[in-house]
Parts: structure tokens; C-alpha cells; sequence
């Protein structure tokens, strides 16, 4: 393929979009962030990178716990809501109907059909950025999200972001099964 | 909604697949990883989760660089293969037609539509996993990626997995304009 050099900017990625959720003096906030990753399996760690006076991370430095809900797509509007608006001038803690679980400090959004409840474990910190590690203590799904232990991505629905597109797009259709299409490859 | 707890377990994300590429020894090799997301923006800053013993990562503490290379679906097949067949038993030099940009020593995917290369900053060190940080210095893509600037999605058509499904699923359709639809917000 003939390629063009872009210089040193940011690439456009189709990333998975999660509200953050943490109490702040008491009161459920939410962020909406786009930039966040798997850490480990074996305990399941999850990594958010976030601005570092984020008032979400407020919460979290204060309680030690937050939340990660995944959003469905008829959630867009106040999931874009929610990451145009800080909590330092706008109270958020109505935009959706919460719950708490185990931990009982991190409110989860109940208008996601998957939400985790997450002990915080460390902060990273990076020059621009802080990344909040946490250790997912427990995961919460509607019906239908899980069947028989298999996660139906339907009954999700995720909200993608497209970084530099300034774009929010569903996910597509299933095209392959992991672990077992690499298995045709013939070097030609 | 009714919530069920499902436990201390993975959750099921839909993530952006990419290639990671080093030079082991003078020789390309490419892993498979599902686990990396931005760090910061400015300097534009990346961030990729690997098990401390991956092949491919020590040919990134060889050289200090490495690639991060979109595929597309049509590489399903092959993406499939180098994140399932470790460099330390395969030669995956030749599954790809590779190039080298400015930085020399990041071998990059000719066949992805988009491609950066990357200058090694840091290595966070977690319990399971190391997270290698790097620089994009520059960003190679192909015709009808960017138009006046904008990515264009559909010319990407980037490869999303879905962990805990072991599925590979096409991104669809645009639904919003991130920024903009969020402005309709109205509390009920």
C-alpha cells in the first residue's frame, strides 16, 4: 500500500467508551473516558488514564474505589454529556439512576447493561496524565448479557468513541472467532 | 434494569486489536495485542499491556522503538495467527510486508491501513504485566485515511475483539457527533 507520513499527531482509534464513577464528598460523579485498558487477568486489574485534576479521580483518591460502566448506544447523549461537563461545575449525580454494590462507596450506573466495581490498587503517574489502577472486585449485567457464562455483544450494545473523528459509532458484526481463524494461515 | 452479580471475573470489552512491531535481533517480529490505550496527546503517547516474557518486547528494550499498526479485517487471519504463535517459536518476520520509517529500527505493517512508529519512554512495571509507553513520532497511512485532515473510518475498517468472547467484530455504523450530540441533554 503507498503511505503518506502524517507527523507526530494522534492516531484515529475506534476505542471503547466507559463512565467512570466515584463519589465526590458524598455525592455520585461520573466521567465519560475513552482512554483505558485491560492491566491483568489473574486478579481481572483494569488501568484508566484520566487528566490528572479530574474531579472523578478526586473521588476515587478519596473512597479508594470507583466504578466502570459500559454504556449502550441509547445511552450516547448523556454519555457525551457527562465527558463535555466536569463535575466541578456541574452536579452529575442525577444524570443516571445508581446502585451500589459490595463495596458500597462506588456508584454504578443502573441504565448500563454492564457495570464493575473496582478497588483501587495505584496511581500511575505519567508527565500529562494519571492512570487509576483497580482491581475488579465485581461485575454487574442485565439479562441477556451473559449466557451460560458467554457474553452476548447484542444485548451490550457498546458505545465506541472514534478518537479524531469526533465520532460515536455502534459495533459492527461479528467476522471471526478469536483463538481459531489464525489456524488457516498459509504463508504464501 | 435487574443486575446480576457475576463475580470477580473479566468483563466483556469491545477493544481496537493492533500489531505491535519490533526488531528481535535484526529481524521483525509482531505481536498481537488487544490491551494498550492513549496516554497522553501532547506529545501524542501510547501505552501497550504485555506478559513480562513477550518476544516482541525485547526486541523494544533491544531498540528502544516499536510499531503500533491498525489492521484492518481483511488481516484477520494473520492478526489471529501472531497473537496466538509466539516470536520465540516462529519466525513472523514474513507474514507481512513490512517498511521502516524515520526512526529506522520500528519495523511497520505495509498491508495496515494505518501505522505509527514510536520512541520507547518508560516501562511501568505491574504485578502480571509490563506496560510499554511510547512516543508517536510519526503516524503512516494510507490514501482516503485522512481527508483535509479528518480519519475516515470506513477506509481503517479497524479489526475490534471481544474479550471473554473470543470474537473479532467489524466497527459500525456512525451514530453521533461527539461534542455536539451531548448538547441535547436535558434532565428528566
Amino acid at each position: 500500500m503507498v503511505k503518506t507520513a502524517h507527523g507526530k499527531r494522534m492516531p484515529p482509534l475506534a476505542l471503547p467508551t466507559c463512565l467512570v464513577g466515584a463519589n465526590v464528598q458524598g455525592k455520585a460523579n461520573f466521567c465519560t473516558i475513552a482512554w483505558f485498558t485491560m492491566i491483568d487477568d489473574e486478579p481481572p486489574t483494569i488501568g484508566l488514564v484520566m487528566a490528572k485534576d479530574r474531579r472523578t479521580k478526586e473521588g476515587i483518591m478519596e473512597n479508594g474505589t470507583f466504578s466502570v460502566n459500559i454504556p449502550g448506544t441509547e445511552l450516547t447523549v448523556p454519555v457525551d454529556y457527562c465527558g463535555t461537563h466536569s463535575g466541578r461545575h456541574t452536579d452529575k449525580s442525577e444524570v443516571f439512576r445508581t446502585f451500589y454494590g459490595t463495596l458500597r462507596t462506588a456508584p454504578m450506573v443502573d441504565d448500563c447493561p454492564l457495570t464493575m466495581e473496582c478497588l483501587l490498587k495505584q496511581v500511575v503517574k505519567f508527565e500529562g496524565t494519571h492512570m487509576v489502577v483497580g482491581e475488579i472486585v465485581e461485575v454487574y449485567a442485565e439479562e441477556g448479557v451473559f449466557t451460560d457464562g458467554r457474553p452476548d455483544p447484542t444485548v451490550i450494545d457498546p458505545l465506541m468513541y472514534l478518537s479524531s473523528a469526533a465520532a460515536y459509532h455502534k459495533l459492527g458484526d461479528r467476522i471471526a472467532d478469536a483463538y481459531h481463524v489464525g489456524k488457516t494461515y498459509r504463508k504464501v
